[in-house]
């Protein structure tokens, strides 16, 4: 039923974008008469696809072909079904994102209105300049960028402030792109041990820096740590790491990447130097795109402006900044992130209530009898690490579908986002479902349960 | 009359999302009576939208207030005006493209299947891998990524091959992204003068590189050369350029920024170890995107996978590539490249009519007595610099809005994207446009002439 509306909702959009293109193709002086026809003719597939929404999908007797563009498949995992996707659920766009993409999905459509001194975060139509303040105000920061991701947010602080051979700390959990980043500035990873809790702690980082101190002579270059991780969704010390990298001098790097857009984040707070947050794993934005905070003492380093000069023309560029090469996110990406904003803005006040939502489910969870949670509990983030191998995978073991039966049973009931096949350890993240969705979830996993005869608390 | 047609094809297609939403807050067991009647109601307003379309606009005796999503005013210059802007006109997206990030605009959307080794250019489905494969082809190079930007592919083959100090050759007309590519890797940016025609050739370029071994004691590590420069958008010989990069060894990169996308390029042809595009300059994709065609013999550094070991945990990340980063374009900004690749496959084969075009505008444009074209001529490119100073600048000086009357002129004619105000040296780019708007256009122009008392030839 809700297969065929939603596929009817996409061809309805479509149609209108075939309308969209009639217009793009006309003359300032109006349509031909052939182009008003066309316009004509895909606003009465509208209206048709409207009576089959509003039927309800009863009146189509058979299902409609699957709605293409040109080879590729359309996306309605987020229509059909509630997904629990470790990196997917916050980066949903928000209705407003996705009208934003709409209207400014065109290459370069933030420069219409770009003047001196040629600047993204310069621009005062559409409103990026403000944005761009009312970012830092948002992270507490002295300034703010956006960036091609979180990654490339990394990558700018590392190569501003890392020489090659120098070590850099990161947390025993950190993400793949952190390791990325100190490895293209020819630098080297030093990891804080995690510890039997599986958490990064303050007195760990402190004895790190004074091994690497000790092993090579010289202090760390900069501090690194993801302050929940991308394995277990654990909180780490980051105030407390913040309040050692001061003592020592290192700057601190505060990975937010799970928490900028979900969660409340204050660099002064926290004592950060940098603020690191992605757009499109916690913005609700289009990918790539990512946002870095910086303190006014390392603006002029990481933010600092060309200095070179063309050897024969003399050409200089003006005040575009070395490290994020000038402007980043010059069209949809952005626009998909400042239009999700305000609603970004109000949600890391509901932090607590989502985190709410997470311990609940993982309670009913837990209530199949060798379901575990591998995260620390009571959960403080809504991305967990669960272990099933003492209840689905007994299943899976002699099941004809292996582990994908289970994968089915969830599909079968409007789940998914779990690691197709995986029985054992994997991850899952209810950030942003109502409690609604929770219930029908947590209801989901113990009739699975129930059905193949698995004990159930 | 346009204008609200127009915007009411962004109001039925905001509508829809709305309904979208819906789907997206509902149960996978169906939708609340509350959430039906809502449905009920958004495509009602889609039903009066079509309806106002289908009118012409003529049946509502006022304007509707102008659709914005929140504080964000909708773009809407593409369907109402003839856009000429310099580096916006090949960045258009095809509908197709426009469908694609309504369908795949949400953050992670490209991670539905990512399944071993974890590479974005691995995923199967949505067809990434094989969009890799036809865009190496497509190139005619060896292999193919997707980056943000074409800058994003400068720096990481920079960063790959030039060592701190070194020097990197490239044109005295190369775009700024290039100096900050070569200033990000600490090394020095050397120019090839332009000869008295802006035309860079492959002798200048020969020249170069005895001058930087003479005055530096080294060749230079990479010779980096615009195909067609972003000031006159003039054709460099980057043919010769690749030729004397062999007779030295030094790896060439061909930044066709301007061209990839629009005209045929093959990097085997040309003699390029590195071809560079952009897709939201070229490509009709969203910002930021870009490509990098990689030959074999330059492969194993330029996309080197991560050596990197955790010193404590030991871990490791597989086939993630350094300079990369990883994963590059994880969403709508990739989904839009593909969707929009047939089509920019087809149409670099009407490069020459796109050239023939242009040719027709600035010779209508150059009846105006005055007004020059500064780029070479005829002209092998839609991007153009010109020189009105002797032509519409003359009303300028004494017009009391100055310059801008001149903007005004334009866009009461339905034209944007010419530099608001300036009347003496600008740019315009006319790539896309049917025969019908360059005729209009060049109406246009000679019109606005003739009412300001210009000679006309």
């Amino acid at each position: 039923m809700a297969n065929i509306r939603v596929q009817r909702t996409f061809d309805a959009l479509f149609a209108l974008e075939d309308v969209r293109e009639i217009f793009r193709q006309s003359l300032p002086s109006g349509l031909t008469p052939e182009q008003e026809q066309k316009v004509r003719e895909s606003l009465a597939k509208v209206r048709e696809y409207i009576g089959e929404i509003e039927a309800g999908g009863a009146n189509t007797g058979t299902c409609p072909p699957k709605t293409r563009i040109g080879s590729l498949e359309i996306r309605t995992r987020e229509e059909e079904y509630i997904n629990i996707h470790p990196i997917q659920v916050a980066g949903r766009l928000t209705p407003e994102a996705r009208k934003a993409i709409i209207a400014y999905g065109d290459g370069y459509s933030t420069c219409d209105y770009c003047r001196k001194p040629f600047r993204l975060d310069r621009i005062t139509r559409p409103g990026i300049e403000d944005f761009h303040a009312e970012l830092a105000r948002f992270l507490n920061a002295d300034q703010a960028r956006v960036t091609p991701g979180a990654r490339r947010a990394f990558q700018a602080v590392v190569s501003a402030l890392v020489e090659k051979g120098d070590s850099v700390i990161v947390s025993s959990l950190a993400h793949y792109t952190e390791f990325l980043a100190v490895e293209q500035a020819g630098a080297i990873v030093k990891e804080v041990p995690k510890n039997e809790k599986n958490i990064v702690t303050a007195d760990a980082t402190a004895e790190k820096v004074e091994e690497v101190k000790r092993e090579t002579g010289k202090l760390p270059a900069l501090i690194m740590i993801d302050h929940f991780d991308y394995m277990f969704g654990n909180e780490h010390d980051v105030y407390g790491i913040a309040k050692v990298a001061k003592q020592y001098g290192i700057p601190f790097l505060y990975n937010g990447a799970y928490t900028v857009g979900i969660a409340p984040v204050d660099a002064k707070k926290i004592g950060a130097d940098f603020v690191v947050g992605s757009g499109h794993k916690s913005m609700a934005s289009v990918a790539p795109s990512g946002v870095l905070g910086v303190s006014n003492e390392y603006a002029p380093k990481v933010l600092r402006t060309t200095q070179m000069v063309g050897d024969v023309t003399k050409r200089k560029f003006g005040i575009k900044e070395v490290e994020n090469l000038g402007c980043t996110l010059m069209g949809g990406t952005l626009l998909s992130m400042m239009a999700s904003f305000p609603t970004v803005k109000e949600r890391v006040k509901r932090w607590d209530e989502e985190v709410r939502k997470s311990n609940y489910f993982l309670e009913q969870f837990q209530r199949v009898e060798g379901s575990k949670v591998l995260s620390e509990w009571p959960r403080k983030h809504t991305l967990t690490k669960v272990d099933t191998t003492g209840s689905y995978d007994t299943v899976a073991r002699t099941h004809k579908r292996r582990g994908f039966y289970f994968s089915e049973e969830l599909a079968e009931r409007g789940i998914v986002g779990e690691f197709a096949g995986a029985t054992k350890t994997w991850k899952l993240n209810t950030y942003g479902l109502s409690w609604e969705k929770i219930k029908y979830l947590s209801e989901a996993f113990l009739d699975i349960a129930r059905k193949h005869g698995l004990n159930v608390n």
